[in-house]
């Protein structure tokens, strides 16, 4: 992906990459895809009923990871507070869906490797929350 | 919109609707088109550049809106907390464009329309909030 | 839904809406929500695996209706054949969602709704898409 | 991105993955995320009034880009007509956007990476169409 090549190219950023902010942005779309990607497998599992709430962390994983990227994609407005919540609806969906995740993880391939994506998504929002100015404030 | 009829259709539901969530659900759905809408109405003001915080602001609002939309849509699923950040996300991308909105309402009817529809969504969402389950319980 | 209102008070339009596309933005947005939540309810229902592909077509569905509906939003930028194209997708999306629900109709309220929805989206794209100049022109 | 590695854990595949659709995904999401940044450092620039067209076009693009990506991604679903509809829409969307940012590629280099993005989905996109079962059967 170019989140970084393109983050350096805005004229407000002027080549001092905030690099937490774009992994982050990379993470989010990478994990939006392999949450509606394994959404899908799993509604092809002979077991799908035992998959229902796997699908369902899934799609609302990619959903909020969507969303988060667009906005930490944007980020150069500069609403701290915005997009400090977003990351972190994004963290706590990650870290939930990892965790459905993970426990399919031994008979599904899709789910483990879903469970990673989740998990690196997940560290990146947190890192990225960490790096925004007046990160340390209290979340209110 | 058919929120509150679909919800109520529902198999976990069964006719006890959260009509406070349903009506965050259409208030979403609507201020997402209205904000791409003042997005697209501001571009084609002659004054553009007077307008581009408007319209980040508009860009980030939809795209909060639209995936808080879809996880509270999906809220059988029951993770609270999640879908607890996510509407305290929206309510404050919802406040945030709003505020901006208000200030170019006067000169810009597309404005005062999004301003009333930021509004009106980031109070659903607060009440939304505030109707779920353990949802006095301190925010983390 | 504030699409027709937003729309008229667009600088580029100046009163003359084109009701078509207005009404086939709200058309869209409802579709998409409506669909989201088909795919949730007949993920609660027991023979979920009897709705495997209600709920993949209902995903599709939405996603391609939310795009639809930002384009159609978007209608001012001007790429008639762009979104032609779209709304053409979506049409057949929703031809494609309402075919599949209108089989469980009977049997689940939520896949009725969900039909309705798509019907009316699929003929509100017909019509936009024809309301657009040149649209008798040849599909390439 | 793992588009490709989760298609070939998908239970309806068994390792015998459509590579072109593989890459159309990664693809999609890509050129979603550069639009995205184009869009945001188009409303940092000084002449922003200049770069209204790039701006929508950019956010078409976005919004096309990531409901393509997400259909491409089900695509086990097998509705072909509907991917071939989405992915035509797609590739009308990146070549307008490309076209466009071509002309600020000198002066802008996020213009100038993001026409790129969109010609390489462009492409993509095609050679997707291109792999799919009766692509070569009249469109309608």
């Amino acid at each position: 992906m170019h989140a970084q090549q393109m983050i350096a190219a805005h004229p407000h950023v002027r080549g001092e990459v905030n690099t937490a902010l774009a992994r982050c942005v990379e993470a989010c779309f990478d994990c939006a895809q392999v949450c509606a990607s394994c959404a899908d497998a799993c509604l092809g599992e002979e077991k799908v009923a035992d998959l229902v709430q796997c699908i369902r962390l899934n799609m609302d994983c990619a959903d909020v990871c969507l969303s988060s990227g667009l906005i930490a994609t944007r980020r150069s407005g500069g609403d701290v507070p915005l997009i400090a919540a977003q990351l972190r609806a994004c963290e706590l969906a990650c870290a939930r869906c990892a965790q459905e995740c993970e426990q399919h993880a031994e008979m599904h391939e899709h789910c483990r490797i879903c469970a990673e994506a989740c998990r690196a998504c997940e560290r990146a929002c947190r890192e990225a929350a960490a790096s925004l100015p007046g990160a340390d404030a209290p979340r209110h």
